[in-house]
């Protein structure tokens, strides 16, 4: 965890004290449901909860310095709870197994992560549709392989990152459910010493689901799905990221970062205003992938289980949905007070003397008879002089001078080509497609 | 691909033949609906279904010439489908780009190869339920970094592999929708030259959905996502594959590859019968699982799109689906044929003195008034002097001998906590939540 | 392997053909020095050699047939040699594992193809010392965050380029090193059954150092290290590869593929030239670097040796080689023939109105007392304007017109610090330390 | 960075403090030599290093907030210097560029911290050379597929490790001379405005070389490479470590890393004596590991530099070193401290009846002229008796028991191949090659 790079609520639920409180609610819940089912005296659990009710302080060195002396942190945190909740305290964890709390807790911390990841993405949303719809119509040119290709607008630039975050809402959901189970099961998974009824409970409690068959822990399957998700969720981040960086170049400068006053590009060059947020979201994005492959390795425990998984998780668990949410808190940002410049866009449009319809001309030569391969011949041999005069000739005023042209299509036929507009046709299906619902 | 882990159904899916195939019924679907909308002659799609119902050999070499010369693979096609069919065939491809054939090709590619590897999942799932119900009640030690723990079944390892493996099948069904769009939206994605009826008359005839939004090309989140549930499913198998390559170790020896007549173990050491199926498919999900990130790192294309996913997707596409059917196919035959030796996990069960009764006489211990805290230094104490025996000494004895111990419970308390069948008890609960359905 | 990725010479160090030459090789040498240390017949070699100059075609479909019954490739290999050589060929493998000349043949393909990517490196650097020196002094912007900062020259991006590839080399040189062990020392790697000497005459015989100690295997992580350092080198490629794309970019456009006749760079604009070789290089660079995580979780091998290394190299032992020497060569290519455009960059460097000079006043003003916060304000607020003009306005007259700056520099000291060439005076001293060897 | 995988020494590298008391010193150095050229008064080094002198506390939270408002660190860092220092400190940071200060910064840390990393595997090695010396001679079966093969010794298992992380030492003190370089060279590498005098007395200065071209910062492929070697150095922990986890095994139990008094392995079952630090060094493995590739993603930066590389090495900087060096020295405390059981080797090495001898027999059968196949035939169908049996049939009277065997050896000859002495007669060779130097 980089502190520069979180954001509290995240950052909140990585806390020892988060921990610990989770660690008590399952430890207390089941002692409940123990207590109703005559396990243990319902006693334990009222202490339990009484003591709760007090909100005392979670003593974080207290039961570090435990752990220091049992080398397990679930037996020091018992041992504290005990000490302070007293002899009713001796009740808890009955065949129960460490891993019981530790991978329901980070079931809970999980599931905590996602929702704010989902209302993330929400707000992400929320901005990239107000600014689709503001741009919808504002043309600007699509570029393919960084060149141009022919009119889109800007506003279908943004239309699709909406697409593309639509889906990961999607997997995201899919993915917190993937993580959203209980096990309480004991030792290896048999429920030889605990009832599977406290699992439900414990379950039900806490939101998730049981797990229907675990071993000594909840199967590694289902985070690897998780931070997958994260990490395809980074990548789409990424794309809109190096959109935003291409968009702000010096020689294309169609939109750029908000630039607040008082902020400096360099400490060098007074002049720049650098896209330094959509850049730093290409590197944010790299760490939240990084996160995948140690997960999956992660799978593959040893038997009913060993505990390879538990340092990795120590890292990704916080870094990949702190880093993430402030990545696409920022990204909203970014996007939200973006500066676009839609009489750039037009400039830069115009660059390439007309380049851009050259694939009209091709149809409609192909429409008036001409062979595919002799049309694209006669439009490619006028768009290349076009290409090296770099903008400087017309590529309608050559077609118009090109006999061979002139001979299938009349001048007028041509220029009809060179509408912008009729580009934008589809639009409004497209926008429906998109934001429908 | 590697010849040796590939299985002709799949590797068909990704010959030349195959994808030129598709790109053929993508043009003749697209010509078909331009012929309906009027945009086109009729007779233009007529045709090419006309010499595409003589069953015409796919010339790739002749066609991979023509690419030498325009360095551009679609036109290289279309040139070559022209001189076969001949005049009409100038019609195909109007309005389109390049990327709608490819991309929706590469759909239909991907969702024929989901649907081998959805099978494969059914075919795994159905020997795993087999043999889980054959050794439901198959006493074996459960081990937890690799000491052993408490007894479990067979059968429930198995059940485990089960719930896993169809957890990676749900995941399968929605990777698969979500690389199953076709996209015939032209040079941008703004259907500047092509009518959106198109777009949804191949999408019905191939099976696939509507990309709502797309650049130039279908977004590559779709394909992340895709390649990396592949990533998921191959860590499950390793997971499995580690199991059994445990379980055959010479000291444990519980269950064992079958090992066929004339199979040699070792060019030197003729008494070796290794696990090399399962060592085999630990090797082969690191390589699905190295697609992974390659292809997130396909997700940010630049602006309306950059060809550098394209070679990523040479290797990805058919390497990561054609080792997975593989994985999936031998690992189903593993477990399919996997030699299990019930009394050698009964033996090893019981070389431990007793140990994997540890933690009932701890709760019985703590139920009968003993403070969590002195019962497990009671049971620890005798418990360690077994471990140090190497199972010579028995830990029942020695509990009955512990004057602390006896103190608390009789004699006959402690040997009835020494019953195998008390771990087994909710056997049948877990395999109704795995099973059901 | 992907054969549009794959160049004849490094292919044919991966075909069987190739690999079951060099597996005879290896126990020709091995039976020769066996010979010689009296433990078998020295006719045996005799025999072995005498066949192999008549120039036997390796019959692979045979040799794969007997595997399909072993199941064990060396087996099946040494059984065919048997046929053909008759009886003195059991005395072949004496004390020798199937590792022994597997992971030996392996070290061969290596370092073969180690050494053909050093002249692959070497073709690479030449090309990028000859266009750095014809380009040393052209002028270019040097761009930070995509932003024009100062001015830097073409030759100076080149040499950059070369200092880096240097590097490569001298890591590939390290790399190949590490792989180039052979190991001849038995089953479990102690010489049990065969004399050290016999590893000492096949590493001298095939150019390989001996393995100090070895287990049933060379150890993996010389293979990690080496994969490793072909995924930096793929990273160096990418970085030049997206250099190129960038200076292609329609609005850039200050250098360009080769773009050769005939070629067509969009089947639908027939105006495209798409910078396709180079995004096709930044596609190869992801799948190099895909070697790398399967290699290093390639070390941890159980025990004494597992072969679940086996397949993940059968993959990338090709793969990462050929793709890698296709690469470096169709860079040396891009590089070789880079169209490039002095009067375009100079055009691009003359459009941002004199910003590039901004830093020279501000230490101007610095060095004539003002203070460094109120210097990079007052230059700040001239640069915004020009900025915001889209270069219309001059930074120079912007300058000489702000009271606050004349009253600490003169109109000709301000003039003096829009000098270009002062940009270029260490270009010499630059070119030295990179180029002088 | 999680702080129960950390150790102070390396922590504190990359702790702010230090981190701007490096950016000082670079600083400083830099004024000096500007000094001594006459471009700056002597006296602004002066004056810096007088403050310097008086050991002034970083304000970590003051810089922070200048940061804030500046959104730029080293303007934040420098604004704070000129506050603490009055009017001389304007003359600092003269002709260069932040990155100069940040990335010389960067080598300095990298390199303390391998520094570190060297000492830690010194330590490691003489723990791992202590220890190989003391088991030389312990046999203990070698195992190859997890399945007995031949006789080696513990310590030729340990030689190994010696002989791996004296390779990790090689490429680790390359890799640090790949980081180790200092940049002063201005705001995009030509040095315009700092005399490339003053880069050489700063690397004098930090036990640094000059980076011979820079653009605005280092090239990334040196860090790449140096993430990419730490890769390695986990991925030979990993292994070491996998070795002790099947070492300790149940059913293996040949060695067993120390328990402490007070410790618990189990919160539920008091007999376990789990592998947990090797265990926990498996998963630190996959950390370090999970650096490697954002560090090869950060090379391709964008023209003279994108700043998508800093927020990846704000993770992997600490994160990387920092669990590197914790994992080394838990390694060697586990190594140093590791029980080892050779009474348990020798049970095991005994339990299968002998098969261990098989390649033996198989090699006397070849030289009494029996045919290599039959040799095989002969020898394995007595062995899979004997591993049917469990080891209960013992092979050497199979064999004597084998009338086809008898025709070729006698029972004496036979016999003198179950000699246990005989595999190590090579230990001496293979320690003279692992431990010269």
């Amino acid at each position: 965890m980089v502190p520069r790079y979180s954001r509290p609520a995240m950052t909140a639920i990585w806390s020892p004290e988060t921990r610990f409180g989770i660690w008590f609610e399952i430890e207390a819940h089941a002692t409940q449901k123990l207590g109703e089912l005559g396990v243990v005296p319902e006693s334990a659990a009222k202490a339990l909860w009484d003591w709760w009710a007090t909100n005392p302080t979670i003593d974080v060195a207290a039961i570090d310095a435990i752990e220091a002396v049992t080398k397990h942190d679930v037996i020091a945190f018992l041992t504290w709870v005990a000490e302070n909740v007293g002899d009713e305290a001796r009740f808890m964890h009955q065949g129960m197994t460490s891993s019981d709390v530790l991978d329901t807790c980070l079931a809970v911390q999980l599931t905590r992560a996602a929702d704010i990841l989902l209302e993330d993405l929400d707000q992400l949303l929320a901005v990239l549709k107000r600014r689709a719809y503001e741009h919808k119509l504002t043309p600007t040119i699509g570029r393919s392989h960084g060149i141009h290709a022919e009119p889109v607008t800007f506003g279908l630039k943004l239309a699709e990152a909406y697409a593309e975050f639509s889906r990961c809402k999607t997997r995201l959901i899919a993915a917190r459910a993937d993580i959203a189970t209980c096990a309480i099961s004991g030792a290896v998974g048999t429920f030889a010493n605990i009832d599977p009824r406290v699992e439900q409970h414990v379950a039900d409690k806490l939101g998730l689901t049981v797990e229907p068959v675990s071993t000594q822990v909840i199967p590694r399957d289902r985070h690897a799905m998780f931070f997958a998700t994260l990490g395809v969720i980074a990548s789409s981040i990424e794309r809109l990221a190096v959109e935003v960086r291409h968009l702000q170049r010096t020689e294309v400068l169609e939109a750029e970062e908000y630039f607040s006053p008082g902020q400096k590009g360099s400490s060098a060059m007074p002049h720049k205003r650098n896209p330094v947020l959509t850049e730093n979201l290409t590197g944010l994005a790299r760490m939240v992938r990084a996160a995948v492959i140690p997960a999956m390795e992660n799978v593959a425990l040893w038997h009913e289980r060993d505990i390879s998984h538990s340092s990795v998780e120590r890292y990704i668990g916080p870094d990949a949905t702190i880093t993430l949410d402030f990545a696409l808190a920022r990204l909203t940002g970014v996007i939200d007070k973006l500066l676009v410049y839609p009489e750039r866009m037009q400039k830069n449009l115009d660059r390439m003397g007309g380049l851009v319809h050259s694939q009209r001309v091709l149809l409609a030569l192909t429409q008036a008879g001409v062979s595919r391969e002799d049309s694209y011949r006669l439009v490619q041999r006028n768009a290349m002089k076009v290409w090296e005069s770099d903008g400087e000739l017309s590529l309608l005023e050559l077609l118009k001078a090109d006999d061979e042209v002139t001979a299938a299509l009349s001048p007028q036929q041509i220029e009809e080509k060179f509408d912008l507009d009729y580009h934008f046709k589809a639009v409004d299906t497209i926008f429906e497609r998109v934001f429908a619902d």
